[in-house]
This record gives C-alpha cells, structure tokens and sequence, in this order.
C-alpha cells in the first residue's frame, strides 16, 4: 500500500461526512467531464439532497473552502476528494473465502477505479485451490500467514459463511493484516488496532423489505 | 412479490434496529444449527458487542419477548426474525446495468438465502442483450416498461455507471417498480413512495483508507 504524504494531518472524519464525500465526489466528476468550472453548494445542495451548510462543513474538514459568489473550482475538487479518500492511491486486498460473492468482487473491476486492488485469493475447498477466478489465483488459506509475510497485504475482504466469521477473522488479524472489510453479517470481535467496515448487503435488504410493506406510512429512505 | 398477511401491523422500525436484527439472526441461526435451545439476551449482547438492554428493546418491536432466567428460544427466535425482515419469502427482481457488479451479483447465489431472486438483467449495450450472465437473461433496456407490465416485478437493482444513475431510476419507476437498491454512489431523487435503499460500498472503502491511516488516533469501527 502506497502511504500518502499527509497522513499525519489526516483528522478522523466523522463517519457520515466520510459517507457523503463519495457522493460528493461522484457529482463533481460528473461535472468535471463536462468541463464545469465551478459549482456552489447551493447546487451541489439541490443536486444531492444535502444541506448546503452540510456541504461546506464537511469540506471544510478537508480544507476545502469556495470562493464567494463562484463556489469550487470543479476539477481541483475531485482531486482532492479523490486524494483524501484514497481513491487515486493503490491499496492491495485479498479476497478470503470464494463463494459467490467472494469471486464476484474478484470479478468486480469497478473496485479499482477506487484505488482496490485485489490480488489473491483464500479458500479452505480443496477443489477451488490453485484455481484462477477473474483472472486471480486462489491459495490455501493455511499458507495465509506465510504468504503475508511475504506479500505485507494489509486489507482483506471477508467473504466467508458466516458461521465461519470470527475463526477467520482471527487467522487473518494473526497473519498480521490490519483492516478487514467484513461482507457477514456476523459481528467480528477484534483488537482496537485493527480496523472493521462491515458492509452488510443483507440488511439493506430487510430494509427494502420493510419499507415496501411500509410506504404508506411514512419516512422511505435510507 | 409474495405479501405477508401481516403488512398491515408491521410498524416502521428505526433504522439502526433493522441493521441490527440481521446480525441477530445470524448469530441464533448458528445456535440453532448447534441444537442450542435458549439463548439469554446477555450472551447475544457478549457476542455482539450490542448492549442486552438494546437487544431486548429491539425484539420488542416484533414483539418477542425473552422469558424470565431462561431468555429466548432459539429455533422460534430465527423464524420470527427471518419472517420479519422477510428473508424467508420470495421477492423477484431486476439488475440494471449489467457491468461487473451487476454481473457479480447477477451470479451471487448467497442473495436467494436472504429471499431475493434475481430474474432478470437490462442493459443499453448491444453485445449483451440476449446472452445470460449466471444463467439469468440480459434484456434491451428498451424493452423495461413492456416487461414490467407482464411480470409485476417490483425492484430494480440499479448498478448503472453513476452518470447515468438518474436516467436510469427515471426509467425504472416510469416502468412501475416501487424499489431501488442503489449501488451506484449517486444521490437519486424519488417520488416518496418509491423506497431507496443505497448502498454504497465504495463508501465503505473510503471509511477503511481513512481509518487504516488514522488507527492510532481514536475511534476505528464503523
């Protein structure tokens, strides 16, 4: 992983400002390919559906600020939306666990327009060992360790059944790697220095679900 | 879509509870499968890192309530939980925009455990229209509204390039379609009885870089 220059006056955002930034960032791209100059927050704010006073705090989190009456210089804007979300940067993963959803996000080139690059991949099935899925080689999970050694990968996507969760968690943190982008619905438990994103598609699931059945009533989105 | 027949009482719950009670079930699923027959609202929150009393406040929504020094029973805790997020019924759905994510997902089989059944994929690109992609047929985008009206599905999932995000929703609920689950990073804009679940799992990548330059600093879980 590429290690950016600025780490040490990185603050740690607010997580619903780290959640908007993306939006924000795919709006302005938008824009910069139609070669837009400038854009204000009154526009971003119409465009998204977020506060205008929202937009200007959460950039100013980046030291980001508009001019009066112009607003933000576009391109200068997804630069450096893209630097500080890392986007622009190279970051190696790999993918432990290839069921179906594991080699779907090994077939899923759109993650490396956003800086993932997934590089190998685990399983225990002796049968899918040694094969290639999206063109990338599936190991052992026993030679996780050593192959960690060598390689210093720190991400890994956790792809597994998920009574299967914390067991691998643990072999992954024990070879060292320190975050884990957990697609289970379990609840890994792991020491503070390891970092957790858990994205759990299911729940977004129960949630259409339920608000299907619910649209009447009242507040739809999430 | 199959209605349950108990729509008309299911209030709209908070939405962190709706997050939390997939992670409920997976882990009373794995009990069950254990045989275990009772399980304490204490130990779930041991597991999960959920404090008992949210726990036990949470399933009060669906009205289950633990008994007194023995807790909840187990096999009836995963079917009241999987019939309330509607896991266990069968809800039929569309990809659009059949890229490497909506292939991925096209091809992952993990979705069907969760009650949702991809049945067909659209797309603007000429090469794909007509061949199958996980043995489900990719059709003319063009051909949206015709289709909709013969088979009534209801959600779309919407994995289209962000610049054409809106465009697209526009389509989908001229067609008729009351869901999007949107895994575009785009902000899309809705009438209010169309439900938006978004899932935006390049935020959470996002969340991890920032979080892997700054775990020294504080807060690491999301």
């Amino acid at each position: 992983m590429t290690k950016t220059k600025n780490n040490e006056n990185k603050a740690i955002l607010p997580e619903p400002t780290i959640r908007r930034l993306p939006w924000y960032l795919s709006y302005v791209r938008m824009l910069d390919n139609l070669h837009v100059e400038y854009v204000s927050s009154t526009q971003i704010s119409k465009e998204l559906n977020v506060q205008s006073s929202q937009i200007a705090k959460d950039l100013s989190f980046l030291n980001i600020r508009g001019k009066t009456r112009i607003g933000y210089e576009v391109h200068s804007l997804v630069t450096e939306l893209e630097d500080f979300l890392g986007f622009n940067r190279h970051h190696d993963a790999v993918v432990i666990g290839t069921g179906s959803l594991g080699t779907a996000l090994m077939q899923d080139h759109g993650l490396e327009h956003y800086g993932l690059n997934i590089v190998a991949g685990f399983d225990v099935r002796q049968d899918v060992i040694g094969q290639r899925m999206g063109g990338i080689l599936v190991h052992d999970i026993k030679d996780l360790a050593a192959w960690q050694r060598e390689h210093g990968v720190s991400i890994a996507i956790l792809t597994v059944p998920v009574e299967r969760a914390q067991e691998t968690a643990d072999l992954v943190i024990a070879s060292g790697m320190t975050a884990i982008w957990n697609f289970t619905p379990y609840r890994i438990k792991a020491p503070d220095d390891v970092v957790i994103a858990n994205t759990s598609i299911y729940a977004h699931l129960a949630i259409i679900y339920n608000r299907m059945h619910n649209t009447s009533v009242g507040n739809n989105r999430q």
